[in-house]
């Protein structure tokens, strides 16, 4: 990603349709002051905590775990319908930790691998190399994940002697792709989990931010067999700047010495060794927003939730007012989140990125830079999480333009 | 670790002559409030900042290297006289977090191995375990670290052709022996460094806190040759609770296509697939505590080193006191920090934890739990950081009934 860094650097009056960060529009410090305090209620008047024991929760390391598992289980159980144990919960450094910890958790020897559907979230595929890793790619299909070939993944790794391990997806409004697994396939790729003994690794930053519809239940909420590790992110849905995120590790781990444990905790011996614990004072700020939304989320972001929607109708617009339908550029239409994918009739590569920034003034991701696919080749990833309706507007203008300087 | 957590949790009303954790006795929650005000007034009135752009810088992700580098670096200009380049400081989750980054980038392949003085603090070892990193041991000697033993661990290593990277040490009052390098030992591990090209990692959590006596200069800042990797905790002298550490990386690193960089930013990249970055509002924390205190946390920590100290003082006094001097119990004498090492006449092991738990109210770390050479089996570690001089005085009386016990 430091190229696209580089580009937004370079041409910092360009429009972002690059940034997946989300909507800075409601930021206020005050709010960071509010949650804290609201924590500190919740020690000392619900929880009976004394003033003195309040001030060790902030302060002092505490659990490796987390100390705001409960209220995780909660905001689960109150947003996903996931009914989580507490104890199965680990509270990580955002959902790059978790998505760490899992990977060097399921990497025993050089014979196993994950797989991911592509295009596949680079974060996910930074830590996998870091823990020597390797990774197989799955084809997204039409509906989110190809499950023939998901089949088929496995068929050959096993063939080779390797041992796939996991398949990481992101079921609901994924980066890049934008796609989302209808419930059909959410169920049939829980059976498939179960015939392959294989553990889905879902990762659900975006699943609030529907575009209108209802949103589906999560795989974890649908998941009647523990196969499913759920990696979740409060950066987008809580505060990017207090970098909590959590797995959900209910898994039982059978241990050398015949004796069984709770895989969340396998988690928690790994993470001693990488950061010790979550900073409580962080976790405090997370948890002062559940408290002060009931434990909700959905309720917390509906000013973000109702922003990213009209945002995406506005891009889909602007899209259908610049391209015919039958011409040559095409797009798919997401049910929400903060990402589509549109596709050229030429390569959108980085040299293009550099002139559309450059000569045209916005920025945009290659697809080429979450997968390596031959259908890549022509894709770019926009994205409306940052930008205002106007600048959609003149973003897909200029796009528009670009396009049509290259088609001239 | 997992067994002493046991032990304290099940017997939490014995004294806590085991707790490596800082000073509860001034924690105050309205403090990180008052820093993190610090922090955005320096934001807007110092840096002049917008209040969008000050939102902006809590909230949103932030360099990977951290946002309080700047601050660092006059941290450690004002307290350790080491000069360092903002851009070679990469802000990280506690120290571990800084030591985990440097083991990985120096494990290349199977040939690397890491030196460390014995007895090595725990989150080394285990951070070396997770990067599949063989850790040898050097002996500390009367010195803090046996010279002629590290070039012989070095020959050794190379004679099997493997690559000793670097040596791990702390310098100052170390966790856990107590002992502290004099000048011409940081003089003369300095030269030996340059000799073998050798990394020194230096490890400085206690450093500020002497017992008396004048501070000796860090490796760090002794360095004119590159030869130190400096890691950086704020967890005792800033709030454990930020989880707040860095690491000052200046060394020049080839990269594959013959070019140049700071080993920061290689450490940079590999903590975007860790952690993404170390939460803005945590290094809000400490950062606010750095400017309340004019940059120097030997002034932020005047009433905690008083406390360090006239406990070591009181523990040393208590000793003297149960021990008759040519007697079979031993102890050192730190010259600061929060740990010394006594040596019994019989082993000092989990099981006698057990029943000094169990029968005498007084935890303490067996000391096998940091090394396993021999010397180890009958040491024992006490702590002074976490406890008043009554609990002191109570404690040593508790522990000596128990040597009397055993000697009986």
């Amino acid at each position: 990603m430091n190229f696209l860094n580089e580009i937004a650097g370079r041409y910092p009056e360009a429009i972002a349709l690059a940034a997946g960060r989300p909507s800075e529009e409601f930021f206020e410090i005050a709010a960071v002051h509010r949650y804290l305090h609201r924590y500190e209620r919740h020690l000392t008047e619900e929880l009976g905590l004394t003033a003195e024991q309040a001030g060790r929760a902030f302060f002092q390391y505490g659990r490796t775990k987390g100390v705001i598992h409960e209220l995780v289980a909660r905001n689960l159980a109150a947003d996903e319908g996931i009914t989580a144990d507490p104890e199965s919960v680990v509270v990580t450094v955002g959902c790059q930790e978790a998505m760490f910890l899992v990977l060097r958790a399921l990497r025993t020897d050089e014979r196993d691998v994950v797989l991911a559907v592509a295009p596949t979230y680079v974060g996910l595929t930074g830590a996998a190399r870091l823990v020597d890793l390797p990774v197989r790619t799955v084809r997204s299909g039409p509906t989110g994940i190809d499950l023939d070939d998901l089949a088929e993944v496995i068929r050959r790794a096993r063939a080779e002697g390797l041992r796939p391990r996991a398949c990481y997806l992101l079921p609901d409004h994924a980066n890049p792709s934008g796609l989302s697994l209808d419930l059909a396939t959410r169920h049939a790729l829980l059976d498939l989990a179960e015939r392959e003994d294989l553990l889905l690794l879902e990762d659900n930053p975006y699943g609030l931010f529907t575009a209108g519809g209802e949103r589906l239940p999560t795989l974890k909420a649908l998941d009647t067999r523990r196969r499913v590790v759920y990696l979740g992110s409060y950066a987008k849905t809580g505060l990017p700047g207090a970098r909590i995120g959590f797995v959900v590790a209910d898994q039982e781990v059978v241990h050398p010495d015949g004796g069984t444990g709770l895989f969340a905790d396998e988690l928690a011996k790994l993470k001693s060794m990488v950061t010790v614990n979550t900073s409580p004072i962080a976790q405090a700020v997370i948890a002062g927003k559940l408290l002060e939304h009931g434990g909700s989320l959905v309720r917390a972001n509906e000013r973000e939730t109702a922003r990213y929607r009209e945002n995406l109708r506005c891009l889909l617009d602007a899209l259908a007012g610049h391209f015919p339908a039958d011409g040559p550029v095409r797009w798919n239409t997401p049910e929400g989140g903060f990402f589509l994918v549109v596709t050229l009739p030429f390569e959108a590569d980085d040299d293009l990125l550099t002139v559309s920034a450059r000569d045209h003034g916005v920025l945009w991701t290659p697809m080429r830079h979450f997968h390596d696919a031959p259908e890549a080749a022509n894709q770019l990833r926009l994205s409306v999480s940052v930008v205002t309706q106007d600048q959609i507007c003149e973003g897909v203008r200029r796009l528009a333009a670009l396009i049509a300087d290259r088609l001239a």
